[in-house]
């Protein structure tokens, strides 16, 4: 018996999140239900990051425990026939047998997408969320300054949240414009130690408010250290949210 | 009664093309729809590009005539409520009653976007050819140049043609590595005069061949001369191709 690690790309659009729920398609759902038809037998796979209806991912992680005979990292070749397109496992290797991801020490990155034209780009519509007026990078690059460290993020969890702490860090957090055939946009990326539910969406729609003068950059910092939801900016929604990227600690 | 240039933008993998076809879903039969509703009469649009089943665009034209009260640079805006939300206007103005797109002199530039990461990557499946292994730039160039100038494109055309000449002047045509959080891609663009039935994908298509390392970078200059289309290399599937921009000749 061995653990085997997966990193796993989707598009999130057509899934109602990664968590399995009875009778609607779930990312986590699916792989299960590939990885049973690959191996043989039923698999429950522990994802590390339960991404959220209509959130993407390019590098998610989940594992699960094998027995066979393919070696661990050709699995992420033989499982491929076995998923919808819109899920692809790009890496798969073998680790320690006790590897749990979601009790491990993490640093993950995420990216969120604004799209600033003028009209919402359609080749952009499904990763995106469009916001006609211009943004001012300057103010909420300023703005995001105050999030970074080690703080109490309850203003920018969703009240349902089940975490014990509210207590994160986040190591970078940065805001730039992005010009390229398809258009304009504005891309917020985001490394921490962990996020809360809703976390990432919260910042994105609290500093997308700072963008367009709603809020003042330093009314960021009174609503950090008000850590109250009812205090914190609009939730921005989930299609423009990746997940990019997740590293343990050695 | 005046003639409105339109300026449309779409995705076009839930429409066969562009071309109003009985029964199916195209970007011109929703466009007709959503103008016939906007203006409360039959609208019939005269189209710049009659792009093919899955090729995207961000700026192909049409053309309609009006003798409403919406100001024409308006009707960008009032029409959107009528549309889907993969078909977006993203400018609208007066034009000489007699502009006619398909018979001004123009300039297109196409993009094709070839995917070419180890897996293909989710979140570019909708707009990108995925191609495994390596692809040689330098020799994808050094072919493309071959290309460019005035040819008789015989060898780069559909034989479903109905085009009276197979001369086209391609005025630029390059092809570059661009790297993002989303990937390893490699983006071919190029411009011209026009372009034949399939002309773009019949290049991409042979040039990803010669970055593959199965033609030669000098073998498109003896297909180009063959005028001959069972000469030429493979077509490249439709999903990666985008009709960038079309200019007006004054």
């Amino acid at each position: 018996m061995m653990r085997i690690l997966l990193k796993v790309a989707y598009d999130g659009t057509d899934y109602c999140g990664w968590q399995v729920q009875p009778g609607v398609p779930t990312v986590e759902g699916r792989l299960n239900e590939a990885l049973s038809n690959l191996t043989g037998s039923p698999v429950t796979v522990i994802g590390a990051s339960r991404t959220d209806a209509g959130v993407h991912a390019l590098g998610n992680i989940a594992v699960f425990d094998y027995d066979g005979s393919i070696p661990a990292e050709r699995i992420s070749h033989a499982i491929q026939q076995y998923l919808p397109n819109d899920i692809v496992i790009t890496q798969s290797y073998a680790v320690a047998a006790d590897f749990h991801p979601r009790h491990t020490s993490t640093r993950k990155t995420y990216e969120y997408t604004y799209d600033t034209g003028e009209f919402p780009n359609p080749l952009l519509r499904r990763y995106s969320w469009h916001i006609s007026c211009p943004l001012n990078i300057d103010a909420m690059n300023l703005a995001a300054a105050d999030l970074i460290g080690e703080h109490d993020f309850a203003s920018f969890c969703c009240v349902k949240t089940q975490a014990e702490s509210t207590v994160r860090t986040i190591y970078s957090l940065q805001v730039e414009r992005q010009e390229s055939v398809l258009g304009k946009t504005v891309v917020l990326r985001v490394t921490g130690n962990g996020f809360l539910y809703n976390m990432v969406r919260i910042i994105a729609g609290t500093l997308s408010q700072v963008g367009t003068g709603r809020l003042k950059p330093s009314d960021v910092k009174g609503i950090l250290d008000a850590k109250n939801r009812t205090k914190g900016g609009i939730t921005a929604p989930p299609q423009g949210l990746k997940l990019v990227e997740i590293k343990f600690e050695e």
